[in-house]
Order: structure tokens, then C-alpha cells, then sequence
């Protein structure tokens, strides 16, 4: 996987070679974003079934499926990946531990090309919601840095680029881990789309001013009535842009959606290193990546990394399965998993 | 002067010993705030006509006038200081230099004894606003780092525990200069209020989540209308606060009404260098202060310093003159200046 904290200063590919490994590369974020954690989750436990001795075998798995889910609470895609992944090799298990082995590997490399699908069907999907010239606004990374490729975010971006369509982005640069202004400005000028970074505090005069067409983000788990989890800022955002009558879209897998959830407040908000806030890493003028503390010594922060936005924000979802309204997002999502299950 | 860009990780004191040296200090920020800057400015006239000399001193001042009213475009302050020392000069010049020296010296020291006055009453204006173990959320600094002494902002903080109540302050970071996380939360530490610095995205978390009992902030110009431009980030506070039912004050002395400014999109808005928002400075691990990058190389910013919010978001302002409603400022902004003239 990508070394992502390392970006935009470094590129450096980390091999992980035991599901222990990713499972730490996951808490660390040397991976983040919902689908690229959902996926590197889903081979850690075919990881997992690969390393477990003949005696004991379902008692290793089962382990690592423990340690997987406690990596990261809030994505969505990281259960259900889990989920699937363990399913299979349970299913197979009865067949002995090669069949279910193989079996956990098979079921992850699927969750990889599902995540890929899904995520061109997202491009595809809100390409048309994007006009020639448009100015958008997005937060955080949810391009193919945050996924197997694509992205969700930022696939409809590159679909609009692809049908000859000029778009600009504005990117906020995302604190306190600085996603957008590290991994979405490299990734979009990998990709040559015009783009300009903005403090977080900047977007709401963008939009007040006029200058920003429609928002897009990504989302780490959707709950059953149309509220989300993302990055924190995101509700931010969805409120301001809402005052200005500036559509405010979330571009997700159906497979975020969380069916044992309610509504957007009994979505699990985690916290992190209060380090995050008071200090920031980079780049020095040697070339050398250092962080330096920018709060006082005696200072504390808060950190929660996710917000909620609630449903009545949300213009539309962007989804694998088109582009629907938050209120119709049970439905889809349920006949869509039903169809998968048959 | 405090030196303010290396704080909180330096103690600093600048001495600036020509009216170039202050307005140097004013451009690059060593002193910011609406009220320093403003004070800051009046003494650099005051320094202006003790240079001038005596063939051209009229001259010498008014280059001054443009010098200073040229170093940062938005705060009203700055040019009300700079007006109120060169009218006093001005009208000093028929006695000779000397009496004209005499009358800025005077004049820029009444305005700052002015400036201290005036945020001692705001503080007493807005104590009353603040329960008993409130939680005030702030935005940028608006602390007596800002002002000849007290601030405005924070000013009913101090008046609220110096009449004992319990005061928790939530102190946005402010990107990109990182006011709150250096200077409000370095203040504060000082003062010994409790507060706690969060990213300034998660502001809208903390005031959705019902953990913010009310807003303020200062301005560094209000516009007839009763529309504020404040640091950049304002605005989306502001409206996150309404929607959320959360009172919006804005605090500020009534010098800081532009009596030519019909309302908020009439007002300059700086914009600064992009170095402010690509890179950022902070204290390494050996104690030096060093600068950073943060963003791809290719990448480019845009970093507007301040932004408006429109009175429609500001449940009041506090000033020097009580508690007032936006709609009201104009009419209490000019009979408090036509009392001053008598």
C-alpha cells in the first residue's frame, strides 16, 4: 500500500505481510479513507486465514477479526469487508482450512474489484451533475488515494474530465491531518486537474461569494435515514452550503451503508491523538519530513476526526447504484444487498 | 511590541523606532489585531511627525498617512488611528512643529488609553452574557494581544471570572496563521482561563452536539448595515451557530464602524501570500522555530485573511457602549462619535 502520512513529500510503497501488519498500517493510517481501509481489512483476514495453524483455525481468524474491527471505529466499509471476508472463510471451513483459505482470498480479492466497480459507477453517475466549468469544492480525500481506484469523491470529477468537461477544484486542506491539502492536491495533480488549496476557514466565504457551483464528499458510513459520517468539517460545510443554495452531494458505496444504524448520532465517533491538533508534520527546507508543535506546551486540544451531517443537507448520494435522495437510501441499499445475496 | 509571530514558542519584545519600523511590524504582522494595529498606527504617525522636518513637515506626515494606511487593508481601526493623530497634528501646525509633535504625541496616546477603556467596557457590556459555567467557543484573537490591553473577544471572559464565574473557552486554531492555537490559547494559558484548542473544522461538531453555549468574536470592521469582517472562518461559524440556535456575539469598540461602508461586501478583503496556507510555522523538536511545507510543490493556494459575515448571523455586538443589535450600530456609532466631537 501507498505510505500515505508520508505524501506529498515522499512515495513510498509499504509492504504488509501479516494481517498483524495491516491491521496496524490501518490504525496508523499508513491507509486511510473508507474504501481503502474497508479493502486492506477484508485481505488482512484472508491474511489471517492464510497464517492460522490446522488446530485452531477459526479460533485464529476470529481473532483477527477482533483486532481488525478495533483498528478504526467509524468506517462503515471496514465491518462490512470484515464481514464478508470471514463469512466466506466460515462458509468454506467445513471443506478444511485450504478450501477456507482460499476461499478468504478469493472473497478479498472480490471486495477489490467490487470497490473498483462501484467506485467507476459513482464517476459515471455524477458526471452529469458536474457542467463544464464547474467549481467544485471537496473536503478531506476521497479519491483513489482513499480507495481500491476511483475514488467516490472525486470519481465524478475524472468521469466529467473524460467527456471533455473543464472543472476546478476547491480543495480544503483538511485539518488537523491536512488530507486534502497533502493527498487530494497530489492526487489531482497527478491527474492534471486544475485545483487551489484553501484553509478549511476559506470554503465559507467561497461560498458566500459565489465562486463554488456544488460540494462533493465522501463519507465513511451512512446511516439509515440519510445521515452521514465524514471527515470532521464535513457538517461544516453541508450547512453552509445549504444557506447559499449550493447543492452539497455524498458520493458512497451502497456497502457504507450501516443497516444496525438509525440515524447519524449512534454512528461511533473516534477520537485521536490530541498530538494531531497541537503539532503538524511536513516538509523542512533540507527535505527532511519533521513535525513541529504549533500550540503552547500547556495547551490541550480535542480531536475528534468525524462529524455528522444530517440528512436534510444532503441534496443527493451519489451511489454505485445512481445518484438518490438521502430519504431513499434504506430502500436502495436493501434490495441492492438482496440482489448480491441471490 | 510582542513580537507575535514567535509566539507562544518565543517571548519577544520589538522596539520599532521610526514610524518604517511600525508600519513594517504592522505589514508583517509582528504586531496584528484590530485595536494593536490601530494603536500601533497612531503612535507610527506620532513617530512620523517627531522625524519630520521642520521644511516639509506637513509633507513628511502625510506620506506617513499613506505609508501606514497602505500596510493592511481591512481593519478599520488602522485607519481611524491614523485619521485621529494626523487631524490632531494637522490642526496643531499653525502653533509650529514642536506644538504639531506635541499634538500627535498626545492625540495617539489618548487613543491608545482610549482602546484600553474601551475594551474594559465591553468586557463589563458582554460579562453578563456569560453563565456560570458557560462554554464559549472563539474564533482567531481578539485578547488583549489584539489591543492596547484586555481585547475584545475574550475581554467578557476576563470580566466574567473576575466576578467568579466558571468560564470554559473551545479556541478554534485558525488557520492559517494559527491565532487561536498560538496566540488565544497562549493567552489564555496565561490568564489561567481553561480552554481547550480544537481544529476549525470541528467547531460545527462540538455546537451540533449541544457542547457550545455561545460564540464571540471580534471584528475588525463593522459596516452600517451591522454586516462584520472578521479573520477568515467567521462566516461559517456564524451561520453553524444559527443553525444551531447557539447566540453569535461580535465584539467591538465602536471606533471599528466605517461610517463610507454601506455594508459587509463594501469591505476590502486582504488577501495574503499562499506561503501561509502551503507551509506553516511552528517549534521543532530541538526548539527551533522553523518553517514547513505542507502541500505538493506543484500544488497553489488562495488565503483570504477575512471574510463577511452578514448582521442577519449576529445576535449582538457587545461594545463599548452596552449590548446593541446589529441594526442598531449605526444610530449608537454616530452619537457616540457627534459626544466625542463636543
Amino acid at each position: 500500500m501507498i505510505n500515505q502520512p508520508l505524501l506529498p513529500h515522499r512515495f513510498e510503497i509499504v509492504d504488509c505481510t501479516t494481517h498483524e501488519q495491516t491491521a496496524e498500517a490501518i490504525r496508523t493510517m499508513v491507509t486511510r479513507g473508507a474504501g481503502a481501509v474497508g479493502v486492506a481489512a477484508g485481505y488482512a483476514i484472508a491474511q489471517a486465514a492464510l497464517e492460522a495453524p490446522e488446530n485452531g483455525f477459526s479460533d485464529y481468524v476470529r481473532q483477527a477479526v477482533r483486532t481488525l474491527s478495533s483498528t478504526r471505529p467509524t468506517a462503515q466499509n471496514l465491518f462490512y469487508c470484515v464481514e464478508r471476508v470471514y463469512q466466506a472463510i466460515e462458509d468454506a471451513v467445513p471443506g478444511g482450512p485450504d478450501a477456507a483459505r482460499s476461499a478468504g482470498v478469493t472473497e478479498s480479492i472480490r471486495l477489490s474489484d467490487e470497490d473498483v466497480q462501484a467506485a467507476k459507477r459513482i464517476g459515471e453517475a455524477g458526471a452529469d451533475l458536474i457542467a463544464d466549468g464547474a467549481r467544485v469544492l471537496t473536503h478531506c480525500n476521497a479519491g483513489w488515494l482513499a480507495f481500491a481506484d476511483w475514488g467516490t469523491a472525486l470519481s465524478p470529477i475524472y468521469a466529467a474530465r473524460r467527456k471533455g468537461k473543464n472543472v476546478f477544484v476547491w480543495v480544503d486542506e483538511t485539518r488537523p491531518r491536512l488530507q486534502g491539502a497533502r493527498l487530494t492536491a497530489w492526487e489531482l495533480g497527478q491527474e492534471g486537474v486544475r485545483h487551489c488549496i484553501i484553509a478549511d476557514n476559506a470554503a465559507g466565504h467561497y461560498m458566500r461569494t459565489g465562486q463554488v457551483d456544488l460540494v462533493i464528499v465522501g463519507a465513511d458510513r451512512v446511516a439509515i435515514n440519510g445521515d452521514v459520517a465524514n471527515k470532521i468539517g464535513t457538517y461544516e460545510k453541508a450547512v453552509v452550503a445549504r444557506e447559499n443554495s449550493i447543492p452539497f452531494y455524498v458520493a458512497v458505496p451502497l456497502s457504507t451503508v450501516d443497516w444496525a444504524c438509525p440515524c447519524g448520532d449512534d454512528i461511533p465517533i473516534e477520537e485521536r491523538d490530541q498530538a494531531e491538533v497541537l503539532g503538524v508534520r511536513g516538509r523542512d527546507a533540507e527535505g527532511c519530513i519533521r513535525e513541529i508543535r504549533l500550540a503552547p506546551d500547556s495547551s490541550v486540544a480535542r480531536n475528534p476526526a468525524f462529524d455528522v451531517t444530517p440528512a436534510r443537507y444532503i441534496r443527493a448520494l451519489i451511489t454505485d447504484r445512481g445518484v438518490v435522495s438521502p430519504q431513499d437510501i434504506a430502500g436502495i441499499a436493501h434490495s441492492s444487498a438482496r440482489q448480491r445475496r441471490i
